[in-house]
């Protein structure tokens, strides 16, 4: 029977922070892993949250990653910011580019900010809402390693390659999504295999190509874009842009730090913000308000918003802390220093 | 039995030219609007080629445009272009503002071009070819009118949505996709109901909200988006960014134009452009040659970049000429004066 403990938020934070620089981690990647995580955590998105440590703790113990490096923000044009993450995690890189990037929008009406030589881990929806609680409209995406066939072929090329949006509402929340531009998850296929359980056979096809149900056989074959040659043209965009645009590898070229490989893991990610402000000035309320008419019709015919159910789990993780599994927890523990 | 008429593209531009002037249409509007559609027949993009010069003049005909009206284009910011199309047609605006935005994304890096109050009928796909044939990395997008329900729901309320990309490469066409958000174009319902064909029962639902394989009773239902609630949530964001963003309406507001409607079909479109020089100086040229290595590796393994049919098409076209069914040719020239 798998037991489950629940921790404040306060406490949760302390585990994240003493896991982090009990392992090397500066101070301040220690600060800017912790908000994502705690983050995904409190909204229980539990594959990006506590869980998350582990993968970055043995990454850092593998050499895959420098815990001490400083990002580096480079003011590169009027409208373009680069933060060269020095082999560091993204997370210190985009919390110090992005200053700069929400100046620049509010500025010049549109902005880009290229994180560079990062280690990415985490989910993009923190990042963008950061970037819309401060009243810009943001889009986020960044390759991963060569996991998913293009659409008509066969072998892995496209990284999982996620792309995130959210919008400022006038009154809450805002509207954001997140979502792989592979059919699933690749941790969904590996919870399957776990599982013992079989996938559905328009998931992935094993290493000839040929669709398959068995997990094991997809993981060492080749995952599929959602949407078929749609999602295929979208995830290839995301190679290009948080890829050669900023300077950067493609998801190909990457691959996952691990004991028994020198593989580096560094690529990059790309952030767009655009300011309402500068583009409707003093109708820019009536506007937001507007927009919102959109939001109510949706949920007017039973449908929901991408973000809903997070919200709602963030309310009760603000009253009642988060719960993980104990054996998480206990791993996660023997991590620190306590 | 059909038969079948070939045009050289001289023709084929003085035919569009002539319709589109006997009908009221400005010099101006002629002009943009014949190269958008030729650029689509010339492609074998036979639905917004010379066919759509019908929809165009009956639209016109309706009162549901202005055909001489110019655009107003204003310097929002420094990375910010408005284009308003003062109830004309989008691709006037487009032109007139498409310059400036170049000028602009040269400059800072990144900068966005809004069409508002324009009637869109073309593809895509010809607007961001314009761009990126100018050093640029482009991306589009425009609300179309209410067909399409949001994941989990049952009524349109999203337009068709189209996202459009382009990528310039060093040596040839350029790396380009257009695609609708819906599973399938509208269009390609409407030609299974002519046909008396079914459709599969994943492209629409009817008014109840139920799957159905019926073309009419899908017409006069909801479409749904591709992808499922990943299609749906780009969607979206489609129509905030062309939407609101721009001080414009939601797809739900507007309406085709008719002989028995006083709808107006006003509404707007997003043009953002990138500069890889901006972003990588001097290092461009390499990380431009660095990026073929992804197409390459896409049609290495058999697979096809998305616009591959339509340079082939093209290569014809500007050998041959362009060929359309002889009943479409007799039906346009006689709109016109000859």
């Amino acid at each position: 029977m798998s037991e489950d403990i629940t921790l404040s938020l306060d406490d949760a934070q302390a585990l994240s922070l003493d896991v982090l620089q009990h392992n090397g981690f500066s101070r301040a990647h220690a600060e800017a892993i912790t908000r994502s995580v705690m983050a995904a955590q409190r909204d229980e998105c539990h594959s990006h949250g506590l869980y998350r440590l582990i993968g970055c703790v043995h990454t850092a113990l593998n050499g895959g990653i420098d815990t001490q490096t400083e990002p580096e923000i480079v003011d590169k044009a009027p409208s373009v910011v680069i933060a060269d993450a020095r082999q560091g995690c993204s997370l210190l890189a985009f919390e110090k580019g992005s200053a700069l990037l929400v100046e620049k929008a509010k500025r010049t009406g549109i902005a880009a900010l290229g994180i560079t030589h990062c280690f990415h881990f985490s989910a993009l929806w923190p990042e963008v809402e950061a970037l819309s609680s401060q009243g810009v409209v943001a889009i986020a995406m960044t390759p991963t390693h060569a996991f998913v066939a293009p659409a008509g072929g066969q072998r892995p090329l496209l990284g999982t390659n996620p792309i995130a949006f959210s919008w400022p509402r006038p009154d809450g929340t805002p509207y954001t999504f997140d979502f792989a531009t592979s059919e699933v998850a690749r941790g969904e296929i590996e919870l399957h295999r776990r599982a013992g359980k079989t996938i559905p056979d328009h998931w992935a096809m094993d290493a000839n190509g040929e669709p398959t149900t068995d997990p094991t056989a997809a993981l060492a074959g080749a995952m599929r874009t959602f949407g078929g040659y749609k999602g295929s043209a979208l995830s290839t965009m995301i190679e290009l842009l948080a890829g050669p645009l900023i300077g950067e590898v493609l998801g190909h070229e990457t691959q996952a730090a691990g004991p028994e490989s020198t593989a580096k893991p560094f690529h990059g990610e790309l952030i767009i913000a655009l300011s309402p402000h500068v583009f409707l000035g003093q109708d820019c309320d009536h506007h937001l308000q507007h927009a919102e008419t959109l939001f109510e019709q949706i949920l007017g015919q039973g449908a929901r918003l991408p973000s809903q159910r997070r919200y709602e789990a963030r309310q009760r993780s603000l009253c009642d802390g988060v719960t993980i599994p104990q054996a998480l927890y206990e791993e996660i523990r023997r991590l620190g220093s306590r």
